[in-house]
């Protein structure tokens, strides 16, 4: 029943036919303008560090909403929202390993758990297209590439790890429009973090990214690298929790927040 | 002896004195142009709780750096530091009421206390300055006037309570400046939250601060509200809990970070 799903739905439908398993797909492209969010699930007991963890890193891990112990509803960004079945697949880790890939983790719900969203890069995204520049990784429907840096993280208690980055290839020309255009969305990994050389930032070969696809850079292109979602993610499960609910890779949360709520400027 | 301590001592050196106990003053206009804090401190199970009602109210509890549970260095932000001595004067809160005031809390450190360093306006107001734009509370030596609104937190566990901002006026061609220039500094209250008319927020009478001295306000200058960092204290100190230790109002603790530091463009 997918196909009936029009991309210009609204959030609330949206989660609506998520809840009703009309729609398990990836949502990138769907109620565009809204942000959308990574999930991370943990036990109460590593809230305190994992929230603390963000604090530290906030380009990686922009915290849109934190919800309290044992709550499922994102009172803030999307009443009436369950985070329980909003999400179109989500994958659950024991002991930092997967375990299981699931549309419903009503089973699996425990009074302690903490729900954290996060900022991801479709907002932003959005922005540099409608600033004229175009990402290749969009144009041709890959994922975009994504690499652990050499820059550590500012560590919180168990959590600690690299610093993982998104690059995307910019026309030399629009690089510091990109930079600008960036620059207003902080809650949603912000500015850059580098722009050139992929080696002073410990990266040896764009062609072979840890995460996503491999690049297509063009003649005159420049790399521009920024903080990306999946550093949370990694730092999180090098920490071996007990147990960690996240979204699956693209199956994003989608809030009632447009990306304008989030800029700055 | 606190009168050989020149006020462009390095925040090393000043903390030192602090430290020493020949510093006993408020900290306005010493080590200039570096980032000086609100301190509260709270024991590990208030500590989540505080944490998120910060990031839920960032405008005006803007996190410069939280401690780990136990640890007293400012690591990130003030090597070498140690913040059971480096603020010029502490307050205990005992449930909620004023039990003490002192230069060195060693004496009542627990293994489980977490230290919550926020920015403080000092920081916006000498951008404010170095914009052309005089502040008539630091030009005639008095305190900011600040006021409690009807304006409501987003309340996170035990922690709930109205918004409390500080009030500056403007000569009214400059007011579009003023949004812009504290706009660059989100992590020290950033931009105003009201502009004008007092009533909206509920402030019935600008002649009668709720803290602070009453202003001075010239013909053809428009009150400007920016968030307090009063707030996360008020909203602490009415949730009672067993013991907070703050600094002493204007008694701020002084890291080595550059205002610069921490503006976003």
């Amino acid at each position: 029943m997918t196909s009936l799903i029009q991309s210009n739905i609204s959030p609330q439908n949206l989660r609506q036919s998520i809840r009703n398993g009309q729609f398990c797909q990836p949502t990138s492209g769907f109620a565009p303008g809204h942000i959308q969010t990574n999930v991370a699930i943990l036990p109460k007991q590593y809230a305190f560090d994992f929230l603390l963890f963000c604090q530290r890193n906030p380009k990686p891990c922009p915290l849109i909403e934190v919800l309290e112990p044992g709550e499922f509803e994102a009172k803030i960004t999307a009443p009436g929202s369950d985070l329980r079945t909003d999400v179109p697949l989500y994958r659950v880790y024991t002991n930092g390993i997967l375990t299981d890939e699931t549309q419903n983790i009503k089973p699996l719900w425990q009074d302690d758990y903490v729900t954290f969203l996060l900022g991801c890069s479709f907002s932003f995204e959005t922005a540099l297209i409608n600033n004229g520049i175009q990402l290749a990784h969009i144009d041709n429907c890959i994922n975009v590439s994504m690499y652990i840096t050499n820059i550590p993280t500012t560590p919180s208690g168990a959590f600690s790890g690299p610093l993982v980055v998104s690059m995307r290839s910019i026309p030399s020309e629009l690089v510091v429009r990109s930079v600008q255009v960036t620059s207003r969305f902080p809650d949603v990994h912000g500015s850059p973090i580098h722009i050139g050389d992929p080696a002073k930032i410990g990266i040896k070969d764009l062609s072979y990214p840890d995460f996503g696809d491999p690049p297509l850079i063009k003649p005159g292109e420049t790399p521009v690298f920024w903080a990306c979602g999946v550093t949370p993610q990694s730092v999180a499960m090098n920490s071996k929790p007990s147990i960690m609910i996240t979204h699956s890779p693209g199956h994003m949360f989608v809030t009632d927040k447009k990306d304008e709520d989030y800029s700055i400027l």
